[in-house]
């Protein structure tokens, strides 16, 4: 079967996550990125052999600097199956109305949003282990925030396997990427947004409107992952070996044992990610620490990290076959993915 | 009636608070402090007339620095009704069993103690919204620390007005307070501790041991305030006006509101404080942000702020009159403590 051919617009943080993940997959062929700046992260790209399309009047720039330069925009929705958006938040909707909707009329053109894009964007906010079959063949997905993947991946799996009747989550942002230099705060804690419910239940329910979930979110001077508090009630009375022996089905969520490992913090789950070697120490998988869940008849509590710069990846790589229509998707999906990934393989620690 | 002659045994963050406040409390007579080591904040009690004590073998090294010392920890304790132990966690319980316990049996001494003891060194844990009245005549009570007295006086509150069910309370910990430059963390979110539920639920059971309180705790890179997200089941259907309207009543409990005020982290509600003045920049209050409130059914759903290094000084305050056993006591207690120290009159905003 042909490899599906993918394009990527955006080489950010995620873009180019996504271009590396790409890269790997037996079943892809990246085509090229767009990139508007001859930045660092050009170097990078050429490094890497991809190759780089960008927009009309930025052809110039590029060619000044010395970078090769594929084509534009237009001349990459051309080669591709599947367009990858990973702008910044909001831009997706602008290419989609100037661009992108002509391709997808007029050649077929599939597209994978992220999710800083309202809903709207796409047919269907995806999420693997939540709602992957019925996004099967759709036009266009949007793969929902680092914050919101992470909800979704306990909450799908335990609604499905127990029954999730109520969630009521807070979640600990980070306040900035790494890469960040200019966001704050610095030494606050601050309401974001100050109101409950804040946008992540919103966001969670576009792609799983019937379960009863609301979020309330702080920013706090970090830069390493994102920390939720995930208070649930199910349908009915579960122990902490049953949440413990479903969530280690799920090769994208990773329960650590604190105690027995000494890992407590996100700073030492990032320092065991370095020293494991994982490509710029990303962390796809979903953390769960096993020492917190709290079972208690119907209730359940527990805390989980989000590496925000990488666990949409995988969703990505999915959302891909998705819209492509590949053989034995959702589950032979995932399972390369996951594969491919080496997700579920370190940490099974303790 | 005759002052009550006080006496403080530490002068670090907790206890030269309570020496201010007890500087200023009409019916109150600060007697001394007892210091151990000749440092800044030696200079600071000089500074301000506060006779020094120590103990035996550090008179010299005061007197070398040419500090004057009144005596020591023995002859404080003859000359005062009430002690207030704020030395570091642990220490209260070892200077029970060496030196104070003689002096409660044989000269009648009372003595207030600080939530880093465990609740055992004291006749009652104590919070001045929940069982104040129960701790009158006590011979020794232990002021609950900093996270538990915040989460203490909504719950207490909104438990005689509504009923409380159930709270699952998620604490977002500053890391360390404004002048401790060893602490961290820098940059991570640490579970503290990785398990549920945390040391706070149990200690406010020390105080309402009737109420089903669970909490999880994590510590973040900030020095400020701690901030609470609290969730709570209760008796009855509230809507966001009974709360607003119940939490409104108590000098303690302050409502902000983040849209109209501006004031959404704790880094501008001590900016706020700064700009009126307030001495040291301190916010005895628990803050409550009113744009926060989620009432739906018997579910209640708010974010507070804890001002770690001041939330206690106005329970110390009344933790004295209980043990001293004044008249009117608690009601004119509590009511002489907001007036003396301005509580309840600032932010008022909104």
């Amino acid at each position: 079967m042909a490899k599906i051919r993918v394009g990527i617009n955006g080489y950010g943080t995620i873009g180019k996550r996504i271009a590396d993940a790409v890269l790997k997959m037996p079943d892809m062929e990246l085509i090229g990125v767009i990139k508007i700046t001859p930045d660092y992260g050009a170097y990078i790209a050429s490094m890497k052999g991809i190759p780089i399309y960008t927009i009309r009047d930025r052809l110039d720039a590029f060619k000044s600097r010395g970078f090769k330069v594929e084509g534009v925009l237009e001349d990459l929705l051309e080669d591709i199956d599947v367009l990858v958006d990973a702008t910044p938040a909001g831009y997706g909707m602008k290419y989609l109305d100037s661009i992108y909707r002509r391709f997808m009329e007029e050649k077929g053109l599939k597209v994978v949003f992220q999710g800083g894009e309202k809903p709207e964007v796409a047919k269907k906010s995806f999420n693997a282990y939540c709602n992957a079959a019925e996004a099967y063949g759709a036009e266009s997905l949007r793969v929902v925030s680092c914050n919101t993947t992470g909800l979704l991946r306990t909450i799908c799996v335990l609604d499905k396997a127990f029954g999730v009747e109520r969630v009521r989550a807070t979640i600990v942002r980070r306040a900035a990427d790494p890469k960040e230099d200019r966001r704050g705060p610095v030494n606050s804690i601050k309401l974001n947004p100050p109101k409950i419910p804040s946008h992540h239940a919103i966001d969670v329910k576009t792609v799983v409107p019937g379960i009863d979930v609301e979020t309330a979110a702080v920013v706090v001077p970090t830069t390493l992952m994102h920390v939720h508090s995930v208070y649930m009630v199910l349908h009915r009375e579960v122990s902490i070996d049953d949440i413990v022996e479903e969530l280690s089905r799920w090769n994208r969520i990773m329960l650590i044992d604190a105690e027995s490992t000494g890992i407590d913090s996100t700073a030492k789950l990032i320092e065991a990610s370095r020293d494991l070697g994982r490509p710029r120490y990303d962390i796809p998988e979903l953390i769960v620490w096993r020492d917190t869940i709290m079972a208690r008849g119907r209730e359940l509590w527990f805390i989980q990290a989000v590496h925000q710069e990488s666990i949409v990846v995988p969703e990505n790589m999915d959302a891909i076959r998705a819209v492509a229509k590949t053989d034995g998707y959702p589950e032979k999906s995932i399972e390369l993915t996951d594969k491919i990934l080496g997700l579920g393989r370190i940490f099974k620690l303790g």
